[in-house]
């Protein structure tokens, strides 16, 4: 049976709740926005506010009949259960079942799965991964996610919850990470982290540098990257070591399922070489000799406005 | 087309090529053994001596015809490729495509991984993994090997050379391995590792312990299991360190696949809950908390002679 012409996707941050309409071609057809909190504590206010917003722009494509199916990306989703399960940053507790409850109001199949596997879906769907059996997609926003594929299928786990390579320790006994533990990759390699570097340089160094002239606790990772950009040697300096740590992270992520790639994604890529150049150099430095000079270092091709709805949208097409 | 009733598995070792003739209840039915080097530099003239000492095994159990197909587990043994690739410990150079050397001259499929891969075929085709989809195979001897299924999968790679959990770096900078790099966990989890971790302890301490009885280079990780099982601390504390180290690098795991269970295989494993008991301790204290209280730490139900070839004739119920 010949599928229908379009998917919904849904990206589903603490803050927005971005919805798009998506052809094959990775065509954002119609979309819409619905604040993520604001709707009481109960998910199914959330829910049906939502598919209010949706109503116009579904029948702008010619009503749901045209719709194949809905993906979801989400924190803490989890692809099995299609509940989100205890987000720390949404407005709910606990496991929300998400996927049947748009279900079930839409009358279309509906998958979810977390943020970073939408984005590797994403771009095995539409981007960088096209055609790839063996990839580690990284995101690098807020925290850092990953979405795992191999042999042309996501890494889920036992549980569902496969695929937290922001959570490996790469510091023994390092920094605080927001997890509860210390030293994980994320607690370096996320914005935050980045900032933070720059703030420890600030504190603990006098070394000249133009992120002086901003305020200690108001430096983010998107001025460490102007600044980078203006030739500061500091702020090279911090994509340097954040570029040496996720290096040698994926060095060690290569023991595990030697990938045909590694493809980056978040406001951190867009420092460009600055951090890339560093993330090779420390890979083929420290990778074990057998997988030297095999990987491709990426930067996804759906960076930008709509790629997460874009990698959300993906799951929809896996529906059979 | 109903199977064939028997494989064979050949379990290549450095010294050693065990070769076992396997029902589909792993009973192995007939075996021999073909001394690894001894054949000169021409890998022919090790299959051909194979070879006629596997045809009167194969008369004993009704010819070729009754033969399915054959497996071989080998140290760096490629499955995609079916070529052992440049394996340090064996007696040729360079990439030898035996997989295909034993086809031609048996008339059967032949499939080749290598040997840590073998073993979590084995397991998942008669042993502790039997019905898992997601497990992580460590193979604990003079290296540290592994063998990781993900969706019910060998996870290979873009090249069929990925799991090679050995060679993640478990601390900076650390030991010598004998890969190049320092601070692999085989630098301090293998059989070597613990003789290494009993040495550095004799010298660097004045801590009493039987295995000062020993000489210092000729202590071997079975003397360790020995006095630990007779109570001596120092002994003991090593067990609980290398259980510790293999605790945490299992957490890091976890982050990337999720699996049901770690499955350890190897003499370490003879140490029982002196090795097991840290190993848990150390994953359930540094693993994130979604994966708390989930995964099974278990022993090889292959362990002991027979299980390599069990694991290698896995690998030809694979063909279908």
């Amino acid at each position: 049976m010949e599928k229908k012409p379009y998917v919904i996707g849904l990206d589903l941050g603490g803050t927005n709740s971005e919805f798009g309409i998506v052809d094959q071609n990775a065509n954002i057809i119609a979309s819409t926005r619905v604040k993520t909190a604001g709707h009481g504590n109960d998910p199914n206010q959330y829910v049906d506010d939502c598919v209010a917003a949706l109503r116009p722009i579904i029948e702008q494509v010619g009503g749901i009949e045209k719709i194949h199916a809905m993906g979801i990306g989400a924190p803490n989703g989890n692809y099995y259960s299609g509940a989100i399960e205890f987000a720390p940053n949404l407005p709910w507790k606990g496991k929300i079942p998400l996927a049947q409850m748009f279900s079930e109001r839409l009358g279309i199949p509906v998958r979810l799965t977390n943020d970073a596997n939408a984005a590797a879906m994403g771009e095995m769907q539409y981007g960088a991964a096209r055609g790839m059996q063996n990839f580690i997609m990284i995101t690098l926003g807020t925290g850092v996610g990953s979405g795992i594929v191999v042999n042309g299928q996501m890494v889920l786990g036992c549980d569902g919850m496969a695929g937290e390579l922001g959570h490996v320790i790469v510091e023994k006994d390092g920094r605080q990470c927001g997890c509860g533990r210390k030293g994980c990759l994320e607690a370096y390699c996320s914005a935050t982290g980045v900032a933070r570097t720059a703030r420890e340089i600030i504190e603990k160094t006098d070394k000249p540098t133009i992120l002086r002239d901003i305020p200690l606790d108001k430096i983010e990772s998107k001025d460490v990257a102007i600044a980078a950009g203006k030739g500061d040697e500091v702020a090279k300096q911090i994509f340097e070591e954040t570029g040496r740590i996720l290096g040698e992270a994926c060095a060690n992520f290569a023991a595990f399922s030697s990938p045909e790639a590694f493809i980056f994604f978040g406001g951190l890529t867009k420092a460009g070489d600055l951090i890339m150049e560093p993330i090779k150099k420390a890979y083929e430095k420290s990778v074990l000799r057998i997988f030297k000079d095999k990987a491709k270092f990426l930067v996804s091709e759906l960076d930008g406005a709509g790629a997460a709805v874009l990698g959300a949208s993906a799951l929809g097409w896996e529906v059979k």
